[in-house]
């Protein structure tokens, strides 16, 4: 026990350690949502001490930029925290039959891969084709309004200004562009009550909720072709709730559907068609309310952009990264409220992100790597 | 604050006091479920008092029977407890301008009125023209594991044996038969869960409610005559949930189902009608379970029973009282289960059991009286 202070956690040579070592290292420091000061700290110090990179921080979230007065400016940028630790850290090498090296542990997938080949890059390419601003922000893994991405863009939007934007999550050394948007609505019914031995004094809400399930179970989603990407929507029930007691007829009920939508579509757009697929259903209900309780809208891939397409055709030739479109929300979805045009390329499979057995397979984390320097720094 | 034990509660004098002021001394003594004591104490000193009545006592339920040796023994039973006060203590009088004097407090209508009607008869009817068993008991308004009347039936359904049961539970002076028997089945289904943004790699558990939902909403319960009397029944939803998160295809849901069932169907005719109303439905979908979790049968009017049809000759030629079904579930199921035929039979409106503005009008405590008097002691 003492009252001294735990020494500060530093980050391994920027300039001189692999990429593969700095994932390690950037996993091995404490991260999880809310605690990441002390990474913060370390990716701050290391950066300051580059002498041809600008250095901002706001909060737990650091950006550097490069200010060549370059034709065109993109933005490299990552997540610093992690979910939860679940007894797989510190990381460790290990040998998968299939894949060959992987490094085993928390954040290995989600993402600090991404983050390392970010500063990796940060450090060694001094004199990048294009003005460069990394961005490594907190809280991505928890509540959006907490998002360290948002914060910035809310508080100093021009430090993202860019034409073009990349996101390191994990793509398993893919190009995914765009994003589907994402909407929460609540369809709620109301009923009457009456002692279940008399029901036919009340009005039964979970039973109105019948043609809602119904309509939602047959409803065949689209897909949808956005820049030349495919964007596959979805509509489904993901939560229900209502009853008062078993002996009671209820009344109300409220079933919360979530809607994937393709980034053709905006939130007015995504509610409109939510509403014209249950219009029947609600058509013979009596007391129907249906609320949007949560909506992010996509972003499209935008991979028509010049700066975008130079990036894309630098990836497919480095390494043979495939092109698809992003299904999940992502933070791609801020730089695309912003007008920035993005896409997420980063090591990891996405299907491990938060697994306990996130593991990440290093060759990813090197291709990935190169693929961005054959892009930044052609000559090279 | 003293260590000395505070008084034993009492009851004024069964023999001379009038049924609606015997009420109010019942209503005015503790007697939530779980404090039945006193009140149990009280009845059981009061009764002893009384040497034409063998008084026995199991926890805090105290019967008391004439030992006359007549052909027939009927049981006149009712419950001590009441649920919980709700600034509805001590009883007032007062006057209703639809109904004139009504004594209010918790109690009045469940079930004190029908206590007292009870205790004054034990008191009054010394020579009845059958043999009477008067039972009185604890804790039902609570679990019906905890029901003193259950537990005397198991512990000692002796002291139950009879030809005919009368159940004092409010029925507004009216004469009520048998009841519904009540059944709670859990129809629960099985997905596969994904992310939302990838919803078809999942099955939505949620949207398999669907035609569950819409076979109980389409379903028009039956009316069955039992015995002469018109059971109505019921089947319906009262509960239902499902839903893992907001970004997640649940694998689970479920929805409780409450059939409310004629007398003439037994638990197993039950459940096979519930499963045949919903085997349409789940014809189609891939991993459906039911599981009855409650069950109560109900019991058959039993009014064709000599002294059960003696029994309403005298209550309708008294009192005018009408004969109906009893729909919701009550005690007279356990005697039914015991094969004693048995009614509902007691002062005050049972829609306003329960309420906090609980209240009946002294006139049907006194004529429920006068109609027990009469088919008791006809020649008095």
């Amino acid at each position: 026990m003492t009252d001294a202070p735990a020494p500060a956690a530093t980050l391994p040579d920027l300039a001189t350690t692999d990429p593969v070592e700095l994932t390690r290292a950037l996993c091995d420091l404490p991260s999880v949502s809310g605690d990441e000061r002390a990474i913060a700290d370390a990716i701050e110090t290391a950066l300051r001490a580059l002498p041809h990179l600008e250095v901002l921080r706001d909060g737990d979230a650091v950006l550097a930029r490069t200010t060549l007065g370059r034709a065109s400016r993109v933005v490299i940028a990552g997540h610093i925290d992690t979910v939860p630790v679940q007894g797989n850290l510190p990381t460790q090498l290990r040998h998968d039959d299939a894949v060959g090296e992987v490094l085993w542990g928390r954040g290995t997938v989600d993402m600090k891969g991404g983050v390392a080949v970010a500063l990796h890059l940060a450090a060694t390419v001094t004199e990048p084709a294009v003005d460069v601003t990394y961005a490594f922000y907190d809280h991505e893994e928890v509540e959006a309004d907490k998002n360290g991405l948002g914060r910035i863009a809310r508080r100093h939007p021009a430090w993202l200004a860019a034409d073009f934007a990349i996101l390191g999550e994990p793509t398993a050394g893919h190009v995914e562009g765009g994003c589907n948007g994402t909407m929460r609505l609540e369809v709620a019914t109301t009923g009457r009550t009456a002692h279940s031995a008399r029901a036919w004094r009340g009005h039964n809400a979970i039973h109105d909720l019948a043609p809602v399930l119904a309509a939602l179970a047959a409803h065949e989603s689209e897909t949808v072709t956005v820049d030349g990407l495919d964007y596959r929507e979805g509509l489904n029930a993901v939560g229900i709730g209502g009853g008062i007691a078993g002996n009671m007829i209820p009344d109300a009920a409220v079933v919360t559907v979530n809607y994937r939508f393709a980034p053709h579509r905006d939130a007015a757009a995504a509610e409109a068609y939510v509403r014209a697929v249950l219009a029947d259903a609600l058509a013979d209900l009596p007391d129907v309310t249906i609320t949007v309780t949560d909506v992010a809208e996509g972003a499209r891939p935008g991979l028509d952009h010049t700066v975008a397409a130079a990036f894309v055709r630098a990836a497919v030739a480095a390494t043979g990264a495939e092109v698809n479109p992003k299904y999940g929300w992502t933070d791609v979805a801020r730089f695309s409220a912003l007008g920035v045009p993005a896409v997420n390329f980063g090591p990891g499979d996405p299907n491990l992100a938060h697994a306990d057995d996130e593991r990440c397979p290093t060759a990813q984390i090197t291709d990935v790597a190169a693929a961005l320097r054959a892009w930044l720094a052609p000559a090279s």
